[in-house]
């Protein structure tokens, strides 16, 4: 299995395409065959068209139909998990272990969003029957739930090549919810993409879906996701990546004669607060988990945790004394393309100008961050910290921007008071944590309340990373970390619900209902059926 | 209770205010007393500084404390009917009866909002426990529902003074939600605006809330609405009117350097699908339902029907004939503002002039639309349908565009594929009907799911007008019947959930977490636990 360098347009193998672009291996500096077209205006017409064809087939398709397209993914991932690996590794610079990792997650994520599909909580199923004798007025039966929105299009991270991609979690939650989807291949991992794509193509024909559930668009620029996101028959958008990046699209949506929802999961700072308490019981159990949370895939995680928040003291400047040593023991790792190491340099030096912002263990590094960062071969980086005031981060904000890559902030406070002011003053993120002692627990009721407005997810006694995907888990957040504000997740099974919008049927024969609010209620689902949850027929 | 025409902002009986205005009696065509004072630039600050310092004190009130103050206003609205009442007939033109009714209707709507606040299904609250030997990885506790967005801003329309307005349907769900309420009043009602405004003030005293949990801002012209969704602090925005305005407000929210949600509910034509077999049945029936449907409120709802697709035949010109006739024997109705009443006359002007457009029973009307029109008292407008064929509709975007007011078109199809042509090229609208009859019901798949594309409620054999408030009634539908694609509902139970963003709670021990997730349930809520839904402890 080798990657072709042709779009995958329905059940077509390649598009007319345009110009070419390769692939890149950051490990060895070099590009890697073949080349890749960028898909042409008629490629993104056709595939659109496709998919808005697709989409009233797919709107009907019941919940275990769904789940047997997503299972029959996921088994073809794990099938062939040696080969796409093997391909990911040469473009993301990504090791082994973690690939095959991120393999065995998103083939779970299939499966899991699969049972949301089939289970059928997602569409909150309600059914109010007529009374027709009600005075003054007859009360007529309404049966409502959400179906999918139509074509969705979306756009692959590019840190997470198989669980954020082509069949990640975008793509897995929008065929769950019933909707044909578009991928914008991530140019940093075109060939894993073309892979991925043709095992997803593959499970299309087995399951005798319609040409059209499923394309896969290539460019190195940004103009066919523009025209996706553009398209009049384009419902809606999933995005992982920069605030830059998800923020122009989301522009881009709003501004459309019809516009369109555009789920962008963007820019996260995750602070994490450390209090005495917790310094004092482990520290170095701190150190550890904090360096292991900073450090995985070199600091690429979007829940990375970058800002620490500490109270000064004896106790508190050693913890930062043993970080500092671990950091500067810390190989060099391959970051994920040159551009996104690029832009991790220039925003190191950047911070490194600041006033007030001085690196975190210079004297561990004789040359200072910024040379150790000269001196690294090519596309790599080794963790460069950093330390200031809370005064300093109060009064700029550009010290609230994230950081993509091992570089985290060391914020200050000379009290909790600053402590909350910090808190207070937050953007919003993924994450925020919380550390604190057995005996001063209790009291961070005002801190908590005041990180529940700014983050998805609070984390007590623990640390950002490390996603678990389930029925419960949020990963979204006051905006800049994602475009919607905080009312979706993109992970677990709630995100689903990002697909679908709601319609209800009033006074309908059973017969002319869709199944799921047909009084048989044939696939057993759980519906609220006259003010009361009820999985059994009426 | 009688109006002085300052601001309400928090506890302060008025605000600063800058340049006055008057509420106009549009069927006396005079100015009423007394003068009402636009909000100035410190009265938006203030109101909604106020509203962010309550943000968390109405964030953390438990659903039983929201339903006591949702009681609480719903049963002053209810005391203080006949007061409000008479200056609503003043203000609007409308008849008491209607007026009455909708007062009921809104406290209906408040008290159920208070249930489901208390019930808080909408939280979806789920907690998936621990299971620290698990492996490879132990699974940390986590616990996630909704909680409230903030200070949402709520724009009152103008056709429903009560159910709509100022404690219409989106301040009573955002408060059902745990959100302070910045409500701009809607010009048309100032009056009455206040005199509800005041009514809420006594219920957030009595309730012992605090001081922002609800202003209300005067405005003539545009400034403060656009000051209060540009506003930092705010987080959502409620809309009901026009789509001009709702598309306005929706812009600039997505511009905002941190965007926020606009639910705006906007144009929607609600078109009315007519098969031959339900006029071989019922044709008397149709032609009075659909009469009566087009014409409450002089056609000022927003699901008055504005388009009737019919197949030609003798039997559905009969149908129109007898329509006509209908109409042409109506008395003029007072029109709710001058501005709708100049925007209703110039729209259907226009109508007139459009090629293949032609009035429904001209004959009946000697001098033709525009001369009856012409001749009616000033703010009074009679019924004037019109009839054009399915080319010139698909033909003529124009014709896709509401009219508000008593005006519905027509179109004639030559045969069945005309008219899914008509439905396939329909814009979003609230509510799409479909009329059968018993023999031709069963074919209407394809024209069903058609329509479910374009709708977000359909109707079989009924009317659009008269809406059920329910759990599972859907108001709402793809632009530009709403902003926001038909994703949410603004009438319902589930039109709480537009004030709501999702948290999430990891490994957090119990006294720190919300009472909506802690392991006792004192609120006794239905929730998620380790994929079951239950309501006892856990």
């Amino acid at each position: 299995m080798k990657p072709d360098g042709g779009s995958l347009i329905g059940f077509g193998s390649s598009g007319i395409g345009g110009t070419t672009f390769k692939a890149f291996d950051p490990a060895r500096d070099v590009a890697l065959e073949p080349s890749f077209l960028s898909a042409a205006t008629e490629d993104v017409e056709r595939a659109v068209q496709l998919a808005a064809d697709a989409a009233p087939v797919w709107a009907k398709l019941p919940g275990p139909a769904r789940q047997k397209f997503l299972g029959a993914i996921s088994e073809k991932l794990e099938a062939r998990s040696a080969e796409l690996v093997a391909r990911a590794m040469q473009e993301t610079g990504l090791p082994e272990a973690r690939l095959k990792g991120e393999v065995a997650r998103a083939a779970g994520q299939l499966r899991l969003y699969g049972e949301a599909a089939a289970r059928g909580d997602w569409l909150d199923a309600r059914i109010e029957t007529a009374q027709p004798d009600r005075k003054p007025l007859p009360k007529p039966d309404h049966r409502s739930m959400f179906r999918a929105i139509g074509p969705v299009v979306v756009f692959g991270s590019s840190n997470f090549p198989f669980a954020y991609s082509v069949a990640g979690g975008d793509t897995a939650s929008a065929f769950a919810a019933g909707c044909p989807v578009i991928v914008k291949a991530h140019p940093a991992h075109p060939g894993t993409s073309e892979l991925v794509g043709r095992l997803i193509l593959h499970a299309v024909r087995e399951c005798g879906l319609p040409e059209g559930t499923f394309s896969l668009l290539f460019d190195a620029g940004f103009e066919v996701g523009q025209a996706l996101v553009q398209h009049p028959l384009a419902r809606a958008v999933g995005f992982t990546g920069s605030l830059k990046g998800g923020r122009a699209l989301a522009d881009l949506a709003a501004a459309r004669p019809e516009p369109i929802p555009v789920y962008a999961e963007m820019g996260s700072v995750n602070p994490v607060f450390i209090l005495p308490g917790a310094i004092a019981e482990r520290a170095a159990a701190l150190v550890e988990g904090l360096y292991t949370s900073a450090m995985v895939a070199v600091g690429q995680f979007c829940t990375n945790p970058g800002l620490i928040v500490l109270q000064r003291s004896p106790a508190a400047e050693q913890l930062v004394k043993d970080m500092a040593a671990r950091l500067a023991a810390t190989s060099e790792g391959v970051m994920l393309t040159p551009g996104i190491w690029r832009n991790f340099r220039k925003a190191i030096e950047a911070r490194a100008r600041m006033a007030g912002v001085a690196p975190v263990g210079a004297s561990l590094l004789a040359t200072g961050p910024q040379s150790r960062a000269s001196s690294l071969p090519q596309n790599t980086a080794a963790p460069v910290w950093f330390e200031t005031g809370a005064q300093e981060f109060l009064g700029n904000h550009a010290l609230s921007e994230e950081i993509f890559g091992p570089s985290s902030l060391v914020i200050w406070c000379k009290d909790r008071v600053e402590m909350l002011a910090v808190a207070q003053e937050l953007e919003g993120s993924l994450t925020a944590s919380l550390h604190a002692g057995a005996t001063e627990a209790k009291e961070q009721g005002p801190l908590v309340e005041m990180l529940a407005a700014k983050a998805g997810r609070l984390i007590f006694n623990g640390y950002p990373t490390g996603l678990e995907v389930s029925p419960a888990i949020v990963h979204g957040g006051p905006y800049p970390a994602t475009s919607d504000g905080g009312r979706s997740t993109s992970v677990g099974t709630r995100s689903l619900n990002r697909w679908g919008r709601l319609i209800c049927y009033q006074s309908f024969a059973d017969e002319l209902l869709p199944p799921e609010l047909q009084n048989a209620n044939p696939l057993g689902l759980r519906r609220l059926v006259n003010g009361e949850w009820r999985n059994d027929p009426i």
